[in-house]
């Protein structure tokens, strides 16, 4: 979900700036960490356990369309790495119900670690997440991960489409 | 988690009576689903969308004991088909918590099915989360699934402790 379906980078853009004034350019994130741009990573971090950070985050573009469109061709699960964040879990629950409503609750898993989640492709902004997975890899491009080499790599989601549809 | 750590059975017998005045003994469950066996099961079954349902639950006899030890010598996930009733999701982490103190956020996941879990081994009161696990599968004894053929079965902790400890 994040930073695949959600725009938690734009997120965190939002919330430093509603925080401290302080206005970061996602053009300055390129192969850093996901909090290592602001000047107040610990900042950042926290905003990950607050009411409503999951819940008010914007939806990537095309991600709606696409996955409409993958969930008639395949068998789709959103499988997020949520548990870290406990007061996430029904707000990503809610967040997905308003934004993705075809998907239903039996396609939705909620876990601390991919390493149990099996599949044929697992399309994925962490290198973490995709490690474990036995089946085709893709990696979805996030500020975060543009250093990472090795792996299949999709830009946006026409680029999903183009090679699942 | 449900009818394998959380004592589900006992907590469908205590909401009903609580809410009707009518006791059910456990022992005419045998073979029935698992509201199959109350006047009402439409009753038992608003129950699990109701807070404090699952957060409530009893744990069940050796389960904190066996689980702790399995978990030194094994690579534990708690996994939970929660996302029916997405008003538990806290809550069920709560109770994980509280009652299972040496489980980490890292071992835990909710979901919708159990399809899209990997691993060696599955501990499950369910058939049809059994039924798509690559791995070696267990069924956990509960009232729901006596007649169940062809499953290594374990009626309690103790066993599941002889078997893998």
């Amino acid at each position: 979900m994040d930073h695949v379906m959600a725009n938690i980078t734009q997120q965190f853009i939002d919330w430093y700036e509603k925080a401290t004034g302080i206005y970061i350019s996602a053009d300055t994130m390129a192969g850093k960490s996901e909090t290592g741009s602001f000047p107040d990573p610990e900042l950042v971090w926290s905003f990950l356990f607050k009411p409503g950070f999951f819940g008010t985050a914007k939806v990537i573009d095309g991600s709606q369309r696409v996955i409409e469109e993958l969930n008639k061709k395949y068998e789709v699960f959103i499988v997020s790495s949520a548990m870290e964040f406990p007061q996430s879990l029904p707000e990503k629950f809610e967040w997905l119900a308003k934004n993705f409503p075809f998907i239903k609750w039996q396609q939705i898993a909620f876990c601390g670690s991919k390493k149990l989640i099996k599949g044929d492709i697992m399309i994925d902004d962490h290198l973490k997440n995709l490690e474990f997975f036995d089946g085709k890899k893709i990696l979805f491009a996030a500020p975060h991960n543009v250093l990472a080499q090795g792996y299949t790599r999709v830009n946006n989601w026409d680029e999903v489409a183009t090679m699942l549809l």
